[in-house]
């Protein structure tokens, strides 16, 4: 394979922090982007969360990896310039990127708005854009993008709790919408009170539904409770409490990505219940039939959300005041923000401070 | 525990075959049922199907047996007397009874027309009546129910072949209506060939879908093709066959009961498809995230339906002149039936001639 010297690969210099390799270590990065093409939006980055994707692309646990790696699939920012034929966004707009930055625009998930399932989608890194190079994600000082993929920032959201909305958010937001699980007055559980769960239950009670936090540590409860406002705990180890709450909960959102027992959160459901899969366990869950089968009960899955849905999340989250709730940190802590990440010791997002911490 | 009277637990002689332990041999029994109630149907049963349930219950493979046991839930027959409040049925009427016999009426369930999801539900045998009393099924030569729970047979279909669709025809059906598998144009799967499989194409092809049969079995090819009328006919053990379907169907009802893998299963499904699950594997099936997460696909289930829902089904049926494939056979015939059914030695269904041959 022919040697790629990153810094001019396309013609606009760019830097940002890298993996080189399996060990995850991210260090800085001399690469380059595309000049902003006639529908493209640039813009300067000026937070990236940091989603647990970021952290299984850089050590490629998932295999999918190529190097460098530049992660980031939470980046916010403002317009520093436009395409000519750029119609929604001008110059000094707040705006920001989520998973995808291409699809294929033709098939028939594209035309229902669906470009997160879409074939051929491209994702905001470790994807090959249309020209064969590497997608290099939000871990950078700026973006260049097609319009289409671009999600307006509403004023009244910070950019940095905003960050986060563009993963974690929509990945919450959209199966609730799509399961029906937004009815006034529903009650839904969420499983695993981590970056997706403390936004699942910020939209949740934002929809009007009674929520009920289910996680392994009873150490979470006050902040499920008092913190986030959650309606209800249960820890998922404790038999009593789960069989005290059978059959009462329309949904389940279940974030976590640990192998976990599905039975007893199929018990917890009411008759038409659906436990959805947002968080993807290495290895395959349990199902058996019976427990579906008596209830009419349904495991769904649900991945992160189109352009138009993600718009109305952000939308949404800006009318009832919803942002994450983050930990900044500067560029220079990233890799030890992932250890603390993979301990799950972080309330409940890092964002990275971009604009003020990430030097050429 | 005080032995019982079977002959005098309840006032009107009655005679059947049941099971005496877990060999599930079935021979000539003696039984009693109640006196037609003010709300009650009695009708003398003339045909009654066999169930690979049947079999799981007389041999207590599901733990929920009770000796004797009486099984039969596909009982149909003609109305000898009813009760002074009956106001639906009157003595002549063809009639039948499916999986239940009767449920609370009170919990949301039944409000809501799912009284197969009753949690007190009544099963048709195997169950306890209100008063205590062990319910028989239909391997008998006659029947007393609340009306609620007679299902009108309409004049055009023979009883011998509506006698399946009380429990085969309306496991399928249901799930291809909740499921939203029943528009023209969409195209199902339908995952084993047995009695279930075999109503399933039916009622898709009458819904106007296109139908795709799924199978081990290479020969049953020309069946689902030339006799069922499906569309197309996939071998699961053929890579190269069901990596040609991938992606090209909205839903599937899957009529298998042994282990068997599901994630082949889910790449058949387009973004939103449904395996939906109407059989009962012992075992747990593996499902890993990944390809639910990935195009939002659902593993559902279904469990029979609700008695507003199979009258529905039945005058579909009669509609669209739909039966079972039968194989009709004399009483003393059952246990060698219940050997073939064991290993799928019937196209499709064996049901019992009990007018002409049981006998007091």
């Amino acid at each position: 394979m022919a040697s790629v010297d990153y810094q001019k690969e396309h013609p606009v210099a760019a830097y940002g922090y890298a993996s080189r390799d399996s060990s995850g270590h991210l260090s800085p990065f001399n690469f380059s982007r595309r000049a902003t093409g006639e529908t493209d939006v640039a813009f300067k980055i000026t937070y990236c969360g940091i989603c647990h994707s970021d952290l299984h692309f850089i050590k490629n646990e998932w295999g999918n990896a190529s190097y460098p790696a530049v992660p980031g699939h939470e980046l916010v920012g403002i317009v520093t310039e436009v395409g000519s034929k750029v119609t929604k966004y001008k110059v000094g707009d707040r705006v920001g990127v989520g998973c995808l930055v291409e699809s294929c625009r033709s098939c028939s998930n594209c035309a229902d708005n669906l470009e997160n399932y879409c074939p051929r989608l491209i994702l905001t890194y470790g994807s090959k854009n249309l020209d064969g190079t590497m997608t290099y994600g939000g871990y950078s000082n700026f973006m260049v993008c097609d319009e289409h993929f671009i999600i307006r920032i509403p004023d009244n959201l910070p950019l940095d709790g905003a960050a986060p909305l563009l993963c974690a958010g929509i990945t919450v937001y959209s199966p609730l919408k799509y399961y029906g699980l937004d009815k006034p007055g529903m009650h839904v559980g969420v499983v695993g009170l981590g970056g997706l769960g403390h936004m699942a239950v910020k939209f949740a009670k934002a929809m009007g539904l009674t929520v009920t936090v289910i996680s392994t540590s009873p150490n979470k409860k006050a902040e499920a409770l008092e913190r986030l406002g959650a309606d209800a705990f249960l820890v998922s180890r404790d038999t009593e409490q789960m069989q005290g709450a059978m059959g009462t909960m329309d949904g389940i959102i279940d974030t976590v990505s640990a192998t976990h027992a599905i039975v007893p959160l199929l018990a917890l459901l009411k008759t038409n219940g659906k436990v959805v899969l947002v968080g993807a366990p290495d290895k395959p869950l349990e199902l058996p039939a019976f427990p579906v089968i008596m209830g009419r009960k349904q495991v769904g899955g649900s991945g992160i959300g189109g352009i138009k849905e993600t718009q109305e999340m952000m939308d949404f989250a800006a009318k009832h005041n919803i942002t994450a709730d983050i930990e900044v940190i500067p560029i220079d802590y990233v890799n030890t923000a992932m250890e603390r990440l993979l301990k799950s010791d972080v309330k409940y997002r890092f964002v990275i401070d971009i604009a003020n911490t990430l030097k050429p």
